[in-house]
């Protein structure tokens, strides 16, 4: 626990160096983190989906655990929703339970890979009838989203296929420009698509939307109310995502994110739990394009969101690790010296330049955070404050029904 | 289909070449190809399991499936089982039922990661009462392989953690090493024990038989009737698979394969479908390594066994269709001019000894197989033989209540 | 060597199959491969370059060992050149000695990494000198272009960072983006600018052309005469090329190739030496890509050219040998029956699509590409026609004197 | 720059939360880091060498550069040497310069890779001539290891083959097996021979050393007094490192370190520059191997090299600035509570583990490393300890003349 010298030293010293607390303090408390509905249901592997104690049984409970998450951390106020995982008979009641509890529901998420007759594939499928069939779908999750007050439609394809020669990449590719130009005039005045790509899984020869250069080209051409969503676990090994981000950002076309971390494929772990530096280095980019005239717009309008599959943890307790570690990035972010830095790149001063970005990320912000929390009328420690509550024990009796996906 | 015209060609032309055609048929024709029970039924990703019509809906329907790509191809005449997946009350008639069918049952597989108890894992797992649940599991299959005659214990082990600090690394290495050396002494007179790695998943940060060199150690200190199973799917990217069977095969331990191919991690997809010249070089060095005196034992004791995850595709085809492909590949391996590549490798002839394994390569051995086949009473094409019979029509009764895994 | 037997029979046999034979001649014998000058001269690793005999001194002896390579192929009458290791008194006289050996030159490629000003980045460095000094070195090449009558102007930018924080990624972005506007006007009408993108090295933290996604957003923002270069060893582990190759052609920003295989990295092995099989569905691709009229104006347009590092291979043979390959593949994809292929995916079946890929790849295309060229006056086996030749003789009076990169 | 308050705030919270500083700083003031005598010289990409100004000349001028690395840190008394780059007439001279500096000779490190002899492999070389010149380079180093008081022999070989087919896997593994144990038996008493693998580069198809595995094996066949060397560079991307030197260690092989750092491939980037989590992580495991009795001996004995190519950085600050990373890695590594750590473990609470394992990270442990540094009469910075010196001017005069690999 982080004592009152620390949180006062910690102040000090960087006010002398010449931060303005009060602004880091004003970005941090503003940093609002999306949590999704299905990272509280039970997830697994292709093996096995371990069963837990207490996981909600429908998308009521799955928001009151979002609530939890909320009640602790103070900026997840927003959940994201996957239809049907999250099909209910009446959305308003859906919405008035969140909004009961603190919370708006965020994105909206259309499945498409879980029908029978997306063996083959959704939007890119070579049958009219089933691209049809999942054209509808989306714009059922498009009325959704009238319902429930949503500006996210969230768009993850799981299309491709798994054998060399199986399908026509082109043909598919086409049907895919086809669907998504047929669902985007659809969309709420206001509301942005989100298009995510992905490398492989479940997919195994291609993926139609395999990479960041594909759904940009497709969000380039339906439109300003079209971006990229990047997740962090979708990329080959062997990619510089930061650079990525910082792409998009410089084109107006980064939308949103779905933050986890991996060590292999899309392990869908805990965010930052693998390489808390390459996040930091992605919060760096959003930092500095928020304080970018050219970018600022779209910088500010990022969603930030977690999409996490939580197969052995306790799944309220990983949501909330999360969410304290994408703090910790920002947080860090904030305290490079933009200004300074800049001065060592221009100087070609590499060592310099590492440093400057190295001495902000070993920098403990854990005092820092407390102090806002403190601000906010939170416990400082957000996961404690959990654990230590009556919830843990409360869901337990729920038993092992939860929904998982 | 190949003609008389082209057989009679071929055999003209190699056997000019200096082949001794004989040998070379002798050799495919022994060239026995274990099926796996699990492959005949559902398979899928974490995100669906496709149901498809005609799977089978118990152990003895997947036999009898397994027993049709034997009919077609002549030398699929072990089948693996997995236990408890095909658990049944009474062995003796599983094995019974095999032999009606003209099969054996080949390796049996004990499962470690689908009980509840072994969300943190089996034979590593921190907790002493799971670690003896788990052995007295694989116990109970080498009891198994008594009543079925099976020769071969197949262990795999999703053995790992997500997460950095989840365990101790070198505690669970020794679990692992007293687990095995409890069961070792167990095995039958004559039989062996396979232990097969692998880099990821269903764990995602670290799996505790990682990589040929972990599953080689222990297998070393286990001694004799020890060996490494080898599944082509379970390497980094970045590997050369055919180096570490050269390995394996020179310090007389490899035991076994799991054919399948990859684009990017385990994906299970069919054989050779991705990259049919690995498969090709990797089949050289077992032809190499049977040729040699100081190796052969070790190479001519090799278990093949295909392990697939058929996703998407007709499953029995899919099996028929990797048998040819590895046919193909050994075909190709026995052309490899062993005596004239020496050569040219000891005059330091760089594009000379690439040329001769692409000779070798290039060589549409079609014709071949088709003439082996005939000579084994077989159809040319053991596809087509299938296909145009009546059991892709029969077996559509059994409905869509196939059993996965 | 093939017979004339063997070359009969596959003729009839695939005329009874229904391919129409003439016209893959016709493909094939059009099919022009550019060969690199840099080819001919010495490389290596980071470790050693090691010095042969025999290798060309200048940019004279160059073209010489590259008309060697036209003369037993007859497709690889084009040359690229690199300035400055091509830099020449007189560019007149080199075109004039080009066309003396049947030869024209190809793509002119800048060098923008060996000049000690560029250890930071050219087109992209912070310093605006540097900045200017690399766009005027462009500018001297698309000037040379003009003199040596080449239509393709090639960019490869090493251009990057080591570590995280040493430049802005944004920054860099825009400079790259206003070098190519200001040079961009400048090329010839009906030349091309081919933009290559690389993941990384010589830099290690981030490329500034990474991927595919990045050269397509310049050349899209460029225009008309900007078009993309694929480099086949360009992408990290787990990459469809194919597919980048297929999505690059249906935007009609394919522009060329950069032939070549790796196994790890940017191996820069000789073509197809690795995985042949992926070689083939690119080739597929691009036939695919000459037949549909949506297409066919750009994938006519495609440069084909190879690049390679021979660091321990005999330079002339390897490029022949990969010329071989590349003609392999191609031939090999015009046996893909298209129609059937479509009527197959159309049907949702998934082996008899994979099948028919193999099928194409599996046959045996030598006495086709044998019959080729004995049309086009050449010997059979173009490699066997080198080295029985004079010329490796001839040369290896040069001594070990040669240029390297 | 470090304030006092910190300094004084830092060991009262940190004695209060249980930790011995005695015992830390104890450990970390002799936590000896061995510099590369190459590291000091120009280093480059197969693209490039860029030369910079002040680079050593000869041997003699790379030792007092590594004096400077020492005099700022205290803890980099040793340097390893490489032949023939570091070849003197006199090893005497050279030992009594290094003296003289307050230095010491650490690795000898042969070279394998430069001889025109080496193209196609040294140890492994299918010529016997060339495999005898190899192996009389390697006793020519432990000869000159006596001259120089070395105890310590660092064999990386770049052996292998850059085509399928190229030379035989097995018949090079036994001539390396057979050059290894001709070597053996004439290493120095209380010597050790470090075994380094590496997965690709400079060859490009396989590397006859190419994975722990493989180095491993060859360790236990010749005796107690090899051991394996793992440069953290030298896998393949998805590989758990930290879990191989927990197993090295477990089996009391575990010889050496190269540091440095990697995105890709071997970038030989500064150490802890990309992923200072793994390194930290890999810390963590040697410090808990010296805490267990079975571990201790061989985890105390462990060699910690950096190895790293300085392609754009000043070498001496990149030098200084690995080491402060060590140490960073290792003074968190030290702050994992392993008791509270194991019982979380036991107890199944993934959560609880990840946690304790980021406190530890997330903690600022720059005011304890200046504590230590101040007792160990050292200024607290030591990079702006040797940039606020004389030694960079005046090293300048050397000009660019420096010695490169």
């Amino acid at each position: 626990m982080v004592s009152q010298a620390e949180v006062k030293l910690w102040a000090e010293v960087h006010e002398q160096k010449g931060f303005s607390l009060q602004n880091m303090k004003q970005r941090l408390k503003r940093l609002s983190i999306e949590t999704p509905s299905w990272g509280y249901g039970d997830a697994g592997t292709r093996f096995k989906v371990f069963k837990q104690k207490g996981v909600p049984r429908d998308p009521f409970e799955k928001l009151e655990d979002a609530a939890q998450v909320h009640r602790v951390t103070g900026v997840c106020s927003k959940v994201a929703i996957h239809i049907p995982w999250d099909k209910v008979a009446n959305y308003t009641e859906l919405k008035t339970h969140a909004q009961g509890l603190g919370l708006e529901i965020g994105a909206v998420n259309p499945n498409l890979f879980q029908e029978e007759e997306y063996a083959l594939g959704s939007l890119c499928n070579s049958n009219l009838e089933v691209r049809q069939r999942a054209v509808a779908h989306v714009l059922e999750c498009v009325d959704i989203m009238g319902q429930v007050d949503s500006k996210v439609l969230s768009l993850w394809l799981a299309d491709g296929t798994n054998y060399p020669g199986q399908d026509s990449f082109r043909r598919r590719k086409r049907y895919l420009e086809e669907a998504l130009s047929e669902i985007y005039p659809h969309l709420p005045v206001n509301a942005r698509l989100l298009i995510e790509y992905k490398g492989f899984e479940p997919a195994f020869y291609h993926t139609d939307l395999a990479d960041w250069g594909m759904a940009y080209n497709h969000a380039v051409k339906l439109g300003a109310q079209a971006q990229v969503l990047v997740d962090l676990g979708h990329h080959p090994l062997g990619t510089n995502v930061a650079y990525i981000v910082a792409s998009l950002l410089d084109e107006g076309k980064l939308g949103g994110f779905h933050f986890n971390n991996r060590k292999y494929a899309d392990d869908d772990l805990m965010v930052g739990s693998i390489d808390p530096y390459e996040l930091f280095l992605i919060a760096n980019e959003l930092v500095e394009g928020e304080n970018d005239e050219s970018t600022a717009a779209c910088a500010r309008n990022v969603s930030y969101m977690i999409d996490q599959s939580h197969n052995i943890e306790r799944k309220i307790p990983a949501m909330i690790r999360s969410v304290m570690t994408i703090q910790t990035a920002f947080a860090k972010a904030l305290l490079v010296p933009q200004a300074a830095l800049r001065k060592v790149q221009e100087a070609g001063d590499v060592i310099g330049a590492e440093l400057l970005m190295k001495e902000a990320f070993e920098t403990d912000v854990r005092p820092f955070l407390a102090l806002i929390r403190e601000e906010m009328g939170l416990e400082p420690d957000p996961l404690k404050a959990y654990l230590n509550g009556p919830y843990p024990n409360t869901i337990a009796q729920r038993g092992t029904h939860g929904q998982g996906w």
